[in-house]
């Protein structure tokens, strides 16, 4: 079968199951994850061994360290996998919930209330606890899971979505809510992203090419996750003793992920007294500074470049950062509107007409005010389980839990009522 | 300038200006819609001048009747315009909404907040009312607003747009938030559609080929708007005395809208009763039929053909209408998922769990209980003025209002908290 008929196939298959979650209750669907999960621990020396395969050929393949450490499975990260599906389980149920509501002069109750997307297209990357993650978020919200990770996890992926599936068939749920997309052949991507009217949504995850490469490809409506340049206003009014380690933790903690700093724009007011500190402090935790005209003359001993245009516009994802002077809250906002990435915005201040004002002119995700850009996280922000950063402004912004998985339908219930 | 220049350009004045837009307070926004209509009621006259001269054009290229009404305006349509946008003024403030709110145990406060998209980009046809429509709502929601009309009202839409853009001039928010596209060029619309990072959303209202072509030939990120093929379903619990005023208000009332009905189903036991009544009743009004065999086999002396496939997923538009017999809500739903188009679906039944289950193997973007499919409509929803109707799962679902002219933010507020 090409590729295009046995997507076509995997979706109609999935969307018929998917009428079982419609009808289940949240008390099945999280009984289901419960089975799901006691299933994966049961299964766990089976899944290591299928996970060796994969360690063996991505050794054979030369796979660098940090990829083969991303594709490992031991005991207790398959205990972490189970763990995890059990938290979801735990959440409130997404669905059905009510999101406005009002009686019509004539009668008729108006409800707007959360309902599955229907099928659901994750393209992602190495992790294979990412098969696992997705496929309970999605069916938690009542979707079904096409899931397409990559070739290099191939055996840990087909082990886990077969445990999944054979646990599934012990409830009320159809096993085929979940499918694995064969990863050997480049054309099931394809076919996934243009399976319009078969797929309602697609989510990628993994690096900025894959993205990239979806975003660009696909007809059938995708989340754009992740990417962020991401800033750091210290304003004239800010407490410094506050602002060095928020720096320090926006930019320092995890370098590589999304919601770290790219940028530190410094109030020209304080510039004299805070950069040099600020410099020295990013030095000594390891950071290749890059700085505009103004910074560069108050570096003291630290050693820094000049930015470019370039360097103002790169998510490092490692030890770099850019520093620029600015003379106002419109001055930072123009600098973050020229070469942000709409992710996550930090201001540092007592003043609260600029941090309102900062807010008004910020076009992003999350606006962080005296606090760390790392926040921007399903997990941080109390949402339990997260698929994803959105980096878009349609349907979902920032970390996306279970309930950025749904969308909304209205009821609207009458007594017999007309159109006059 | 080439038709991607001058898009780029107007893009980039219109983002700058939604500045004005983003510092604006809900009654400065307010304020200057009721500028804007004192401003086009003061210049009705040249307003149906400029009119004039594109109905002269209209019917000297023969346009059909219908069109040239759709393009004409009046003094008592201007007058109506202009109330159009003090109504919009009326309703509550679509911005600065908190959706979600919690504090963490850190102490942080989050916040989710509705904040406009930006810019976005209007295609649409004939009507010129729908310059002011669109562009008062998109104001009010703090968008600047790229209108792409049609050739066929150039006149009236410029003139209607320089009235607008007269009347701003004398508030705080800047004229540029508001442009006319150039319609003389179809390369202006291509250009529009792929102005991605430049525009936030291009919104398309008109036939379905222009939904189509926008949908298919957009970049920037596009909410489909319209195309119904809507069932009314009794059930076998249905009073029937509800039912078929429902099924001739679906059908009949106005059946050149997206939201008329074009199927009846029928549950088959009260199908011997039920459905000689209602072919009479819709034959009488003037509806053409289209049954199943079942129903066939039911029609006495009323006229009626043989359904097709092509009948089944036909949105008429016109007093023509499909009749199935089914033997259950899932077989009625069945009917839905393999026929619909995910816009509004009825259930005629006094049983409860009927209706649930319905509701629950529905996909659409709304389910009406005992009342007509007409009501799927922003003005008899209570949302005051319409941008359309979506007929997608991501961000809008359903008819939209102001509000579904915004998107969110997360406010995330601390005291120096950082990420451990």
């Amino acid at each position: 079968m090409d590729a295009k008929a046995l997507i076509s196939q995997l979706a109609d298959s999935a969307r018929l199951a998917a009428r079982t979650l419609s009808v289940a209750t949240g008390a099945e669907r999280k009984a289901a994850l419960l089975v799901i999960a006691d299933a994966i621990e049961a299964h766990c020396e089976q899944i290591i061994s299928a996970n060796e395969l994969d360690m063996e050929r991505g050794r054979a393949a030369d796979l660098n360290p940090s990829l083969l450490d991303r594709l490992l499975l031991t005991p207790a990260r398959v205990k972490g996998i189970a763990d995890g599906a059990r938290q979801v389980a735990a959440l409130e149920d997404p669905l059905g919930k009510t999101l406005r509501e009002s009686v019509l002069p004539n009668g008729i109750e108006l409800k707007q209330i959360s309902v599955p997307f229907g099928v659901i297209g994750m393209v992602y990357e190495a992790r294979p606890n990412v098969t696992v993650d997705a496929a309970v978020i999605l069916l938690m919200s009542g979707n079904a899971a096409l899931l397409r990770g990559s070739s290099s996890a191939a055996e840990s992926n087909q082990i886990l979505v077969t445990v999944m599936r054979d646990a599934l068939a012990t409830t009320k749920i159809s096993p085929d809510v979940i499918a694995l997309v064969p990863s050997d052949d480049r054309e099931t991507v394809k076919a996934l992203l243009n399976a319009r009217g078969k797929v309602d949504l697609v989510i990628p995850r993994g690096s900025a090419a894959l993205i990239r490469m979806v975003v660009d490809d696909s007809t059938v409506p995708t989340i754009e996750t992740g990417a962020g340049v991401c800033h750091v206003y210290i304003d004239e009014f800010a407490d410094l003793k506050k602002a060095l380690p928020i720096i320090i933790n926006s930019k320092v903690q995890r370098p590589s992920v999304c919601n770290a700093a790219e940028t530190l724009l410094v109030h020209s007011n304080i510039a004299e007294k805070f950069v040099p500190i600020a410099l020295a402090a990013l030095n000594e935790a390891g950071v290749i500074l890059h700085c505009d005209a103004d910074s560069l003359a108050l570096t003291r001993n630290i050693p820094a470049s000049l930015a470019t245009d370039e360097n103002w516009s790169t998510e490092y994802g490692t030890l770099e950062m850019n520093v620029a002077i600015v003379d106002s809250v419109d001055a930072a906002s123009d600098h973050i509107a020229k070469y942000g990435t709409q992710h996550t915005e930090a201001i540092v201040t007592e003043n609260k007409e600029n941090a309102a004002r900062f807010i008004a002119l910020s076009d992003c995700a999350a606006v962080m005010v005296n606090t760390s850009t790392r926040f921007t996280d399903g997990e941080q922000m109390g949402f339990g389980a997260e698929i994803g950063i959105s980096n878009q402004k349609l349907h979902a912004r920032g970390p996306m839990g279970l309930e950025a998985m749904t969308t909304t339908t209205w009821i609207v219930t009458g007594n017999g009522q007309i159109r006059s």
